[in-house]
């Protein structure tokens, strides 16, 4: 085989981000998805998506595709996987780039553009998908169970100030599971790489609790050290 | 914004596949690179790539690539991650999806097609790449080692057969440094996925050493426990 220099003999495909797009709401994890309004699957429940352009690059790509359904910028956006079976949609050859994206559900301004009659579910009472969706799902679920036991990215789904039930109830939301609340309160408060505020959360419980905020320059010494965070 | 149900008024790309190619000759980690044959950037070295073919998903793309440098099929590949910078190359805008493949250097045949010029390189001597592919390779490498402290990917390095001498090496190379021999044999074995046969690898040492093979149902086994490969 030649090496071939002229790249236009080669063809050229359609390339789609998909966003999967996860939320806390202090109780439950969930999943942002769209009613899609055209043919193929018209009407079917879908991951946000859109083409990517020939003059943006693909995290470009999926912040622009993320902040046209929540008008949000700055959000912690992650590339998850690159689904390329040809037969995925049924109208073209399309490849499509998948990420992952974790949102403060109370950020989220539902007056937003409401073309895309986007709703939030319960991870775990989601629909049925388009395409290979699914699989998109599936695949940010493990990807957020594995990186939440080693990097504190849980802390994107939670309000800046929260407490240590908070803290709790999204990790096990984000596993499924109930988690042991003193070895849990133990293990966090142990890595240092919380503050203490002097604030109290009175909402949540007659007795009151301290707010916490994570402490960015602790958290990067901790992990420069090596460490991991092992909530789970 | 409106959802559109007309692909044809979005724009095509290009779509390349690159592969990060490891091996292991018994003692060091290697790359296998290529020598550039066309502009832009003729004669540097390169990652071995190729573009998508409309009638292939990616997966298959990454295989015929991968076959058309080394001639092995069944190799294993995994899908790294998609690089989409729209000046990572400068004759054309060039999605492109980077795989990782971990080859037995012995399965390598030289004679095969040398239009490539290809070359092993010891993985702390690479030259300079092109592009982005040396980024390519720092995440390669971060994924290889990662991935092999957890699962048993490292044996696709290895021959079918091999010593626990064989196997320290491997691990030693992978994370260049040098790891502790009766821990590390203590941990291999109690992990009770290796089969031990009743034959004598006599060149690496006069004594001769115990040959090993990973046994894939132990393993699998060990895996659906829930237990990890803790080999670093």
């Amino acid at each position: 085989m030649l090496q071939k220099s002229d790249y236009s003999s080669h063809e050229k495909h359609y390339v789609a981000i998909d966003c999967i797009i996860f939320g806390f709401d202090g109780e439950q994890l969930k999943l942002l998805l769209v009613k899609r309004g055209f043919e193929p699957c018209k009407g079917c429940w879908s991951l946000m998506g859109g083409f990517v352009r020939t003059i943006e690059n693909l995290g470009q790509a999926a912040s622009r595709v993320l902040f046209e359904l929540t008008g949000l910028h700055d959000i912690f956006l992650e590339q998850l996987h690159t689904y390329g079976e040809t037969e995925r949609d049924s109208q073209a050859r399309v490849i499509s780039v998948a990420y992952y994206a974790l949102i403060k559900i109370d950020d989220f301004n539902e007056t937003t553009d409401n073309i895309f009659d986007a709703k939030w579910f319960p991870i775990d009472q989601r629909p049925v998908l388009i395409f290979d969706h699914n699989m998109m799902v599936d695949k940010a679920l493990r990807r957020l169970r594995r990186k939440a036991a080693i990097q504190p990215i849980g802390f994107e789904l939670l309000p800046e100030k929260f407490t240590l039930s908070q803290l709790q109830k999204l990790y096990e939301a984000i596993y499924g599971m109930a988690i042991d609340k003193r070895n849990f309160r133990k293990r966090v408060l142990n890595m240092g790489v919380l503050s203490r505020l002097d604030e109290i959360d009175k909402l949540s419980s007659r007795r009151g609790a301290y707010l916490y905020t994570l402490d960015k320059h602790k958290y990067d010494c901790f992990v420069d050290k090596g460490q991991t965070f092992l909530i789970k």
